[in-house]
């Protein structure tokens, strides 16, 4: 078994110890050496925080893998087999502000969708590409899996505008089949289901137990809809009646696209003067206590408290993603990769979201087994054209570009409120948009 | 020259006196030896007026076309050439509510966009397939010449379910295309106007004036763009910076998918109490006024009244494409047909509005000199999506496929609006949607 | 462990203790409750001495597999739920025919390509059909698993003219995989080969080990090409400049297609009156040799003459797909399944042969890394427009259709050729295609 | 009207009469200030002779149009307004061996078909790219018309290597309309014809008249099919139970695909010692008559001997096109132009010939009433992947492109057919073909 070196940009990440962890429960099929978790200096508290619980961690399984804090990205970087990305330009106060500034035109205010989504994207995919450029030169056989959000943008960028080998991942797949299997009473594994469409767009088109399509019984049999949602997503109930009509799951970031008023308005009550806050805001909380846990040296394990982070799985999407890489596994799983075809109405050189074959070769998408019904492509390709034009506007700072990718978006209403919204989050970004200062 | 019947359903509108108009002018080229006018009993009073008005206006030039009002369709469509659609299923009642419903939900209320248009289509497409029907039984070589809106979803209807030979209509195409010719200070015929999208969300791609191309000037040069907009659509003026980002021309009703949130305000101070009321209640004053002109035995000729109506270059779109069929023309006429590849991301068998060259064997559309660009695309593609869905809704008066319909119309904001809206809609047109009573 | 029943359609084959072979190698995976061997009424002495060595090989291993023979073919399918198909209508003297009645118009004579497929084809279709109807009515579930050739053509019937859940399947592309094994001295597992194009025209687009593209140095790192030949069709010698060109590998049976004339004169001299006989009349010899040593009680296992056969790789192809279905094993098979976009410039509802992951719903294709170069898909359109001609006219019996289908197979010079072609072979096959005498 | 000035590339050809009689008949639509005839050096003699002709025959009419011979190519392309291109590089000697040296190895030896039709475009891609990059600096407005064979890739070339505003041209499809409206016994302009393939490979594929489609009709009422041939090809006839499978009609030049073997001995005879010659040697003898006649100072008219040589209607189609891109006429025309989308198999960037609407902003295709038959678009795409692997040789010089596109033409049997071929045609191009020999 090779010997592997893994990069972590990010490593100060709350969700770390959970990514260890899931190296630790397949430290059979995965020989880990090194791993490096970089960060930037203002996180430099944290990353020592988690590094060290890395460290025990480890050590309580008796591993040999060492744990590394860097602060130089190419010397993190050096050598590396597999670079994981989990990093958030701005932090948690720049995600607070996405959350809050559309809100009071009425717009949703999201971290991936909407003008907070936008926002994010505008961020990160400069340094995404600057990091892409440092893996050219000094790692360029690794394999970049990416968690930064917005996942399917930050992807589409890597794919467009590099030569590294990346695999863009999102927990909502993975999450949406154990919930179906929860209800069917079945194992996972058990079942396949066919995924398409767009990161925190995406469809679970049909689902098969034993060679048989069940997705209209599964659709009577959820006593509630509930269980489909996730940890930072308002679960408001779907309406069995559309979901009949669709004869298909949605992904529960659909929320946002097919309930948009009731979404906003929770999202403005919860923002309100005695509301919980914004999601960012709650997190914060979270984290402060969760590296209080992390610092007590007597902790050696991933902390349960980690669990309200809202990162189900995300170890075992990362991790095992990785191992069927590195063992030729041949193993299918949910990943954004180029469509190349598979939604026919979208551009070929886009990302979308789709089962795939991992082996050493990368990432190879399965064809659907008919195609995705028309009413969803509509949406689906919508917001693609947003993608696109968004991640043009964050590699050339073009505020043309920028208007006319909000323009786009389903959930801004006018030209108008974009223009309006434009102007605002890119003086509130100023500092972390240089593209569209100079 | 083959003398020609023409049978016009709907035949006590308002604007037949347009359409006789653009017959008389068009004198020379066209031999109409019988122009029959068939209505529903129900609009007895209003064809019997205008029939007589046109025999005036036919005396009035000396010609010999004979002008018959007819209440039996087979009858009045036996042997006919051209067979001109301008009904109103529910008449200016049912559009007053059309456009009333929506708004108490902030949801926009109009004539051919969002729920007002699609009640409308449910109202007229099974009206239009049962004259279909009528046209293959007893004249299966006329020509339909289809006016009535929803034009698109109607032209759709007419080509997946039925034999005739149809060709969709609007007067968007030759308004924006004489705004233009006005500004460069040009003849219309000098310029070369590439159209591309639906009905009522057709882009002015490119501009061309003697062989370059123009757009970006056009742009600059407009002074303003309410020149741009038409009788019954108010006339917010386009951002300068959304043209130039885009590079091309929206239609006049792109208004109300780009600054939806500014059209949803002025149709509900319209529709307030103290407000100048509905387009269709304003039209419906207008009619009573134009009635009663048309009465008036004196007059022989189109009142001038008649343009405030809004229908303008109604009779030259018409008019001149009959002519360009018979006439075996070989002329540039922008219609609704279908698809067949023109937008790659669209089914092949939907209907799209474009420049199409006109002969005796019907409408062939012209390819576009590059690509529509991706960020039109998307929205094209989920209003197509909402409109397939509308058009197999109002077939099979399926409530599943009427729901689908709204959630994918981007006017509306949820499900659980689009639910109610379906259900206000069904309740409010009753008499007219049998497909859903039965 | 579900027990299963498999139905073999042409029982008597010589292949059949090959098929048995590959069961008893799964036994531990595959619980195979009944075998029934059918086969027609002629086929009788052969399909009893089969079915007795088949118990034989059975009885030694001490498995209770039942081996039954049938004559009925709708009881012999009743309840199974697989059912492999190696059935060949007229026998090895159709085949003989097939073979060299078009040599004396100087075009090849051949079982699968040029009008010996042809004809072929219109023989088999019809009685494949017809199992199918049986196949829909007494055991609907069952997944047919075809290796009758034409493979393509007669897969490509099952799926557009019946609703038999159908795979078909091949052995060269197992067999160039072990070949390129072999050469780089790996085992078989370790390579991924990107297989693309049509049955008997399917190309080795990509080989990869490790990860790596190694396609162009196995090109170099073969000494010689005729490894990547078959028992039955002659070896001639790959031009290795042609190869680098193209920077793939064709299959054999490409050089029916890129050395035609040399390939006909090959076949012109076996056929003369000193050569050695066409194929079909060899493999009669094997086969009567085969039919004597399969008669002697003494043999309880596959007797290795068997190999000479031609069908290396046979069992292991169509026993490991079973395996792959009933274990739902996500498993990647190179088989015959619809386009549905694989190569774009084909129609959707073709069959091509490419990679596909097998589990408990069938198989689904998986894209190809990069498109398949222009050049190697111009042939492929052209052969695949004769195949779905053919199967056309092997449905219908339209003689225009036929005409049609053989001038546009690239290995038939002329019109007026084909039109000889085409009599001459209705007229020798005339008891096997009542579907064109009628 | 604006005067133009018209530099034809080749200005010494036999065919300039012609040409110059197309201008003499459009006098009253376009105002040519000036014809400059540029011609190589070698040429010095024949377009002295020409040019002289052409004085006198405008002289004849009155005109004011000015002759100019010139040898210096940027000088002659100054301020040009349209450049004709019909030049023959290597002359008709250089066609001669086209002709000849296939026919050893069986293959057929054709002007633009076949190893000799590759030979050309080998020799003629590199001048015409030549010619574009002098438009591009010194008349970057002008409109190239291209008649230089193989017309389909010279246009190729030049729509994918220069930004030069090109329309290639064949008389072919001009030919193909009159024999229709003459067995017709209609005006040509009576006839819609949908014409769509390639150049030298295009289908009549519907013919209507009045609006109703009378291709099957015509396919009976032909006697015989000769008049579809050309006087450059041998006329054998068309088989009518082929046509009436079709349902189409090929063009003359589809004889060397369809019939190749008969069309191949037909060459093999006239290339015998005993035979009439190839067609090069009998153009040859003609246009030495011709050019005495040309001389002949009382001559002031085209001399109906041009009639002989082969280019009927090759006037009619260069002038009227010139004719309705001046006067922006939006006029039908059948022209070579970039497919996107017409033929969806085909990559958008290859050139295919089809109808197209002439204006002042070039050519653009008009979409097809229904999608041409498979069967009929294989062979195009085997055809065009060819072509693009010709254009690709012949502009990189790369023998290993060169081998590939001459295994992917449909007239050579083998790979070893084609080494041999292409080490023939080097060999006795070496002069013309320095791309292949640095």
């Amino acid at each position: 078994m090779k010997e592997l070196k893994v990069t972590v940009i990010g490593g100060g990440s709350s969700y770390t110890p959970e990514l260890i962890n899931g190296f630790l429960k397949r430290k059979d099929e995965l020989l880990v050496k090194e791993i490096v978790l970089f960060d930037v200096e203002m996180g430099r508290e944290k990353v020592e925080i988690v590094s060290k619980l890395a460290e025990r961690m480890i050590k309580k399984v008796g591993l040999k893998t060492k744990i590394r804090v860097s602060f130089d990205r190419r010397e993190a970087l050096e050598g590396a087999d597999f670079v994981v990305t989990q990093f958030r330009v701005g932090g948690l106060d720049a995600r607070a502000r996405d959350e809050r500034f559309p809100l009071k035109y009425n717009v949703l205010g999201q971290e991936t969708c909407g003008p907070g989504g936008f926002a994010k994207a505008l961020r990160t995919i400069p340094v995404i590409l600057g990091i892409c450029k440092d893996i050219e030169e000094v790692c360029p056989d690794a394999w970049l899996i990416n968690f930064t959000n917005p996942s399917g943008m930050v992807t589409e960028a890597v794919k467009r505008y590099s030569n590294v080998k990346c695999i863009g991942l999102c927990n909502v797949p993975i999450h949406m089949k154990m919930t179906f299997a929860e209800v069917l009473g079945v194992k996972p594994e058990e079942l396949f289901v066919e995924y398409i469409g767009l990161n925190h767009l995406v469809w679970a088109k049909s689902i098969y137990l034993y060679g048989k399509d069940v997705t209209k019984d599964l659709i009577e049999q959820m006593t509630d809809f509930e269980s489909l949602s996730m940890k930072n997503i308002p679960a408001i109930d779907w309406d069995r009646d559309y979901l009949r009509a669709v004869g298909m799951f949605p992904s529960p970031y659909h929320r946002y696209y097919l309930m948009t008023q009731e979404m906003v308005k929770e999202e403005q009550e919860a923002a309100s003067e005695n509301g919980k806050g914004t999601r960012a805001e709650v997190v914060k909380e979270i984290e402060k206590k969760l590296f209080e846990i992390y610092k007590d040296e007597s902790i050696d394990t991933k902390p349960k408290e980690l669990d309200k982070r809202g990162g189900a799985y995300y170890s075992d999407a990362a991790v095992s993603l990785i191992s069927a890489i590195s063992n030729n596994k041949k193993e299918m799983h949910t990943v954004n990769v180029l469509n190349n075809g598979m939604l026919k109405a979208l551009p070929d050189n886009c990302i979308i979201e789709t089962n795939a074959i991992i082996d050493n070769t990368g990432a190879t998408p399965i064809l659907l087994k008919s195609p995705l019904a028309e009413e969803a492509v509509g949406l689906i390709h919508l917001v693609k054209s947003y993608e696109m034009l968004a991640v043009d506007a964050a590699v050339t700072g073009d505020k043309q570009k920028a208007l006319k990718a909000l323009v786009n978006n389903p959930l801004i209403p006018s030209i108008n409120v974009a223009k309006q919204l434009l102007d605002e989050l890119l003086t509130i970004n100023k500092e972390y948009l240089p593209q569209f200062f100079n």
